[in-house]
């Protein structure tokens, strides 16, 4: 694993200002995978008080677009052209954790899966899985 | 189109604290469709300045729960089962504003798109549409 | 609208095999949009003897994909990088009508919609919709 | 295993035409799983002589679909709400293999992963990877 790789996801990370908001925290970096957390806080819920399905997706946004630039050519930037999420258990606890993996890296695009985790003291429970798309871009606001 | 419905989707929002996190405004609430703004801040950015995927993710989400909400039975609550967006143009400007609409509603799941807009002086323009199945919930957290 | 596109997609279009063996046939072919049809037959049945949700994707698939050539540059090929369906309503009836519209058309990378119709006497029922992200290609088999 | 349900699966796939007309064969059932194998022919190709997305997605709805069947109360028959599929890569070779997970079974809706492999001398390849909503429904054409 390249530490430069390590540092550019981080500084990446740092500077989204939702990431911020929500306060999720960047975890484990490595070859073609990216840990994110979410502590829950008042800033991610939705109407009944679980975490709010957007913040979830944000989350695995965010771990399947780092884990592709963990792949990439120098240069390139992570774009996410798509992605879908399937919600499978009430997203309740203290923390979420999300785990982004490549499943493919072409030169211009990749496919990653995401999966998230509510973290309870008896373990672990998938409360979302999603997959996504994502180009590597040469540009930083280059689209299609 | 129903006072009462109009008041539990304004009530049922504003009690989301993403939203709250986010800066989003709720809009027009009609039958079968809901409007939501996201003015641009510090709140809402990823790593270009750019608004994040995943918050243009959580109005996507909540425009098309809000919208299958508007034609649900009493006493039924939505829940997003799942969904999918593509980016289609960079997200920037000043606001965004994003309108659910139901295209089937059935008694137990709707089905809804969600299109996404950038605001801007020249007009508005299409930077994501989503899909969505919606659950009509009875308890709050009832999952599958 | 150009000769040799219209061209281009029906001898692409003839040569599947898969829509040879299912009967689907070509409609309109215009700037951006692909029409097809697909007749009923015992090649396109699920259990219940309804159109089967595979042969509705195929046709998704296709106009999707299509519609995205008429608007790549010379010497590119379509190639559906993913896509995503909602089944609406039973699909059932003489008839279905496919129409693949291309959202945004970048240089590389298209997003087109599909919408899948039954048609019966009485009109048209929406019965499914599509996302759909499809690749400019310069070879055959290149992929990501 | 209940040998009841692996009969209605095997009853249920063969009672379609579609999977005729392809020629796609089951493989095995199991508890919350569902594998089925598509070989090369004439019957399920593209225009450049791969399998068809189309086909692949046929195969992912079934694996999808038939496994959360496996895992329904009695008198409950699967109904494919929506899916999503990303190719990863080119679907070439003798045959295809498609293997159906349930991720989460609630009571009336179930959350399945199919991914499809090009098998090949050499192994296997992962060429597609999708996401499926199946409704347990009770009668036939019940939708929503």
């Amino acid at each position: 694993m390249d530490q430069t790789i390590q540092e550019a996801v981080a500084k990446s990370f740092a500077s989204q200002g939702l990431i911020k908001a929500i306060g999720a925290k960047l975890g484990d970096v490595g070859d073609g995978h990216v840990e994110i957390f979410l502590p829950f806080s008042d800033a991610v819920t939705q109407q009944h008080g679980l975490f709010h399905g957007g913040g979830i997706a944000t989350l695995a946004d965010d771990a399947a677009a780092f884990a592709a630039y963990t792949m990439m050519e120098d240069g390139r930037q992570p774009l996410t052209v798509e992605f879908k999420i399937n919600f499978l258990a009430p997203a309740e606890g203290p923390q979420l954790r999300a785990i982004g993996t490549v499943l493919r890296a072409g030169r211009s695009v990749a496919h990653a899966r995401a999966d998230v985790f509510a973290q309870a003291e008896g373990g672990e429970v998938l409360v979302a899985t999603a997959l996504a798309t994502i180009k590597a871009t040469r540009a930083v606001v280059e689209m299609g």
